[in-house]
């Protein structure tokens, strides 16, 4: 027998009980739940960062798995719970975009609003959803709830506004960092599907802050020591790196600030 | 069959292999152990801290959930190591108070000293009773051992100095920091239950360091930016926060400062 | 039914989606796989620190357990990965000395190249092989593989020269930090079989930086406060504290930097 999967992503980080309260809920509703943790050290509030940690992470995972992301700002206030289904998976999560770029590539996406407070837990707190509503719902969910019983479908949910760059002239476009990885790794919300062409060239300026990057390499180990390059990360996105060393310390950059890429076609 | 689940709770952190060494031990002796960390990023040797954070946890486990808490800066020493029954939950400790809050509240608690070598590892190390000693004895209990064949009933526990605010005058009293939370919430240990007439009013006074708090908000999301103010939090204590940003920084709080509240009656 | 056990071992941190991706796909081959961590907190490419660290965990598992490991600054490079069984146990890794304290006092140890490509994932990035090979390689020999099927022995791996202090006089060895734990212990490459003398005596001097240590304490409690001295760790190795605070911090200790004994036999 599988057994059902839950994985969670929140900003609640390790030291608190605020993650184990989760855990124990759903274990007290779903005892034979696999639960997984994707990262509970998103930076608090950061609902771009949580949304591409979990849009690296959920496709990775069996189809059947249940995933409960909790990065809230708004708890307690007029902000709907959600509950999505596309990929063979299911998401539980605040409506706020922390689920637009894991749902952004898919199609057949269903997005219900969760209003049926028979799945919450009896007494639900205006500061801890994660516990009294989240957890209970993914946890049902892996039980074998059909979501049409969590509520009405809903098409005007969020959609992240930080998905995707902008063009800003023939071959410009601005973009933003989606994250600073534990390497000091600077990911940007450069698609590899649109910016594939810098693989290999020297043709194209890629501009964080002050610096400019116009390097290449396909692997960390290629890149001399103390040149910035850009890469192909394993996210599918453009990633700037130091060779064993932190390019985000190095250039001062910080998830959401803006960058610049110009591409001179070689074609 | 529902698996026997074991929570673990330490000031290991989680950089080191304190933590699986224990869990290692565990599934050697219980296989079947559904392990879940409630933390491990207890400050080093701060019992009030763990304490609070298992308090706060355990009962959101399933009735049967074995809790093994390691804070235990006198390992090695003379303190003895305990055994609890509250609740339907079973609890593995040093008796340094760690394990205060979470029976604090509850009636009918056993408590026994851990005295059956027979359960412990064959070589018990000087330094590493997690590992050695307290690990095994839980994954012992998991496997459906009675606690009777542990060691001998003790009534002398360690009670926890810091579990209740202490009344200084007509409607003063002092009380305690039990912890930062990671979002920079001052955790205090005013109940809800005695000081919960502070909702929706004015009439309080709750002094930290300089600064003296005299709001109070349902929700984070209701607070002006920048006002500090006292919350209900999900924990039943009076909490102090500041919306998105830390009040703990703000006011330089730390766990174990003293605290002043003055209550005027709105009755 | 015993469910298989892998642990894993990296310097990806908790922060990003890295572990969760590996634990995904491993779930995807090997449903029942029962995965604990053993730490994701080395340091960024600390090999030495990682094959500590592994070394201290892998025997407290029970035997049959699967342990994967990815310290490794050289992927996308001309590394090999390897397989390893030792002890009961089989261990997954990079072949940069990352298995060589786990695998170093053990006779009858066996290791192979990874080299088929069949148990990888379909598509293997240059820059995430935990993900694409480490991960799936170790949830099929939990699944049962046979480690001969993963490819051909080798007997020149990485042996990590990190493992041994050297002998530079009569009653003088030079050493080296393996690592700083979480309570500032600093733990030395002096292995307790050779140095054990030095228990209960005051006949070496243990030179780190510009400290010497004369003082050995069997527990961290019999300690006088602000007094350095050296302890039998859990780990097997000499380890030098401070009791309730960081000798590290205090020693301005480094993993990797060198030390000095020398021990005068009392014999």
């Amino acid at each position: 027998m599988k057994r059902p999967v839950i994985t969670l992503l929140t900003d609640f980080g390790l030291s608190d009980h605020y993650v184990a309260a989760m855990k124990g809920i759903i274990l007290g509703i779903c005892p034979q739940a696999e639960m997984v943790d994707i990262s509970h050290e998103i930076t608090p509030f950061a609902i771009t960062e949580g949304a591409y940690t979990l849009a690296q992470a959920w496709h990775c995972f069996p189809k059947g798995t249940v995933h409960v992301a909790v990065v809230d700002p708004g708890v307690g206030g007029t902000r709907r719970a959600i509950v999505a289904e596309a990929g063979g998976h299911r998401f539980v999560a605040p409506d706020n975009g922390l689920l637009s770029l894991a749902l952004g590539n898919q199609s057949a996406v269903k997005v219900r609003e969760i209003t049926a407070v028979r799945y919450f837990r009896p007494a639900v707190s205006r500061t801890f959803h994660g516990r009294d509503i989240f957890a209970p719902v993914a946890a049902h969910l892996a039980n074998g709830l059909a979501p049409g019983r969590l509520g009405k479908r809903v098409i005007d949910f969020a959609d992240g506004g930080f998905a995707r760059p902008t063009r800003t002239g023939p071959s410009r476009w601005s973009g933003t960092i989606l994250k600073i990885d534990r390497f000091g790794n600077v990911i940007t919300n450069l698609d590899w599907d649109t910016f594939g062409e810098i693989a290999g060239s020297t043709s194209f300026l890629l501009k964080i802050g002050r610096r400019t990057i116009s390097r290449f390499y396909a692997t960390y180990a290629e890149a001399p020591a103390g040149q910035l390059f850009a890469l192909k990360g394993s996210s599918g996105y453009v990633e700037v790196s130091l060779n064993q060393s932190s390019a985000a310390v190095f250039l001062k950059a910080l998830p959401g600030a803006a960058i610049e890429i110009q591409v001179r076609s070689t074609g």
